[in-house]
């Protein structure tokens, strides 16, 4: 049912491209300069990712997910699809997958639960959901466009979520869902730093970066031109019950405006909250005039490390312009650009 | 015991002035031009507040409960407190006041409860804390204020900023302290206009202004030169249990920053979060050059009313500008400016 509907989509969009190229009496028109500009960009997690920690076989896993995710959001705006479809498509096979803090895998709360957020936002309306603190949503970013286009609110949290959740026919699944193995391991070792037991923090990491933070986002530029970005995780390891970081945050973890940019963010939530991380890159653009990559850069390279802030962004503008500028050692993220380049990369 | 604290700090406070007037030489300085700049501005909730709706006597009650306010804040900052003390020595004056939508006297949730959200910035660090859907913290202000100061998170929500309220020693009150009759009048109006039924929509408004939504907030400048900023609610009449608004997200309905400004936002929260508000005004002064009183004015008068939103902000520079736009028809609001003008206002 699924590939036929993509196959129907696929034909709509071929017959729209002849329609394209056989315009003009009859000539024809070069495809790339008429085609509709779409990209995508993403990010796993920034954090103290290195090479050398690192095996191949894991490497490789992160790399192949990462490159499936674009390729499934991408599908999407290839389809016609909106940009706000796409970045939903594109986070869902990242929480899905328990590699990544967001979904199944979500880091665990002091408690040994699991607390997810997540946020999306539409470049065309600024019209935005978002949601903290849930336990039952197997894929909060579905939840935050429900909250966004179902709801009179932008944000919902906890309980009164999930009811709201439940009156959407969304299927509650059992915290447990969200745990794995290593995910616990981490828990146990941050407690154990926690509690000064310094020969808990010489252990090898058991995984390679993004123990205490790490998120999943995605933003997205479809073929009408409206961006969209959105974020989703679980938080940080060992955080406490009903800490709520930056993912959920709207002008924090999460910002969409046709006029400037769609960012989302990752890494030490507190301080992309003080700095208002992804609206301060929007704003840089549209009050100084600065271009993607300056702003993201100044932002991040410059102004979070100022703070005292770790972590990165994926930005995205109109014209197809991508920046992912990051403080930590690594940062998982990956691109296709208006050329239809696809990129997936890792460390600096 | 806290008149002899005011005594002490006073006098203390009278002999830096002296030592002021006679330096250099003994020669008499201008007070005026040496004596270091506080100011401090208040909101009370802005809609349709309109003047033949209200009472002679409930007008009083709220101009002598601002002033209040007001004037508690302004001693804090003449003793030498810093603007953060300030900010929630005014603010837990509103809160503890029937008349406004925080702490005592908030809004009803459409299961009938009371759920409280509140944040505070310090503009020297741009550290912050916040709090979202608390059932049983008297001075919700204050609790924001321990969360930045004594937990490693900003914002924290629900039973587990409880759970944190309750190690930090803060008494818990049931929910019911929180109830008027006023308000369980207007949840009712609201729900039968919700239901349809017009005839409740022409009952005369049983109290003047700030029915669905409205808050209270301070923003101050100390002795120091430092700027602070926190906004206290609870929240929209009839809201879903579980709904954040924009006084607790940091950019939106809060924001200090001492290179810019000191904001606290009121109205329909919804959209203060997607336009980030707070934040949009200290960023266009910061890269757009405009003053407090150009940006605060763009941001409300044009661009929250282009998005759809309603409501108001008041503003603060470190050099004790005051601006308070609103696109409501009222604004409970006040200030005392910088050569110690008491201003309290209602209507447009």
């Amino acid at each position: 049912m699924k590939m036929r509907k993509c196959f129907c989509s696929s034909m709509i969009a071929g017959l729209v491209m002849m329609a394209v190229v056989l315009t003009g009496c009859g000539e024809a028109v070069s495809q790339q300069s008429t085609a509709p500009k779409i990209a995508l960009a993403i990010h796993g997690g920034a954090g103290t990712i290195l090479r050398n920690s690192m095996t191949p076989e894991t490497e490789a896993a992160y790399r192949a997910k990462l490159e499936e995710a674009l390729r499934t959001g991408y599908a999407v705006l290839q389809d016609g699809g909106t940009s706000l479809d796409a970045v939903v498509a594109t986070i869902n096979v990242m929480e899905d997958s328990p590699l990544f803090n967001a979904g199944k895998g979500a880091v665990f709360t002091s408690e040994g639960t699991a607390e997810l957020d997540a946020s999306i936002m539409d470049g065309r309306t600024r019209n935005a959901g978002a949601l903290a603190g849930v336990q039952h949503i197997r894929n909060p970013i579905n939840l935050a466009l429900r909250v966004m286009e179902n709801s009179k609110h932008v944000m919902m949290v906890g309980a009164g979520a999930e009811a709201f959740a439940q009156e959407q026919g969304f299927e509650m699944v059992p915290n447990d869902y969200f745990y794995t193995d290593r995910r616990r391991e981490q828990l146990i070792r941050a407690q154990q730093e926690e509690a000064g037991e310094m020969g808990a923090v010489l252990t090898p990491a058991l995984s390679p970066g993004a123990d205490k933070f790490g998120t999943v986002g995605a933003v997205a530029l479809d073929r009408d031109g409206n961006l969209a970005a959105g974020t989703s995780t679980g938080g940080m390891t060992n955080k406490r019950f009903g800490r709520v970081g930056d993912a959920p945050i709207i002008g924090a973890g999460t910002y969409a405006d046709n006029a400037t940019c769609a960012i989302s963010a990752t890494g030490h939530g507190e301080y992309f909250i003080r700095g208002v991380v992804a609206h301060d890159i929007a704003a840089m653009m549209a009050y100084g005039n600065r271009t993607l990559k300056e702003a993201a850069d100044t932002v991040i390279m410059k102004k979070l490390g100022e703070l005292g802030g770790t972590g990165g962004v994926i930005a995205l503008d109109r014209e197809g312009n991508i920046a992912m500028p990051f403080n930590t050692e690594g940062m998982y993220r990956g691109s296709i650009n208006t050329d239809g380049n696809l990129v997936v990369e890792i460390y600096k």
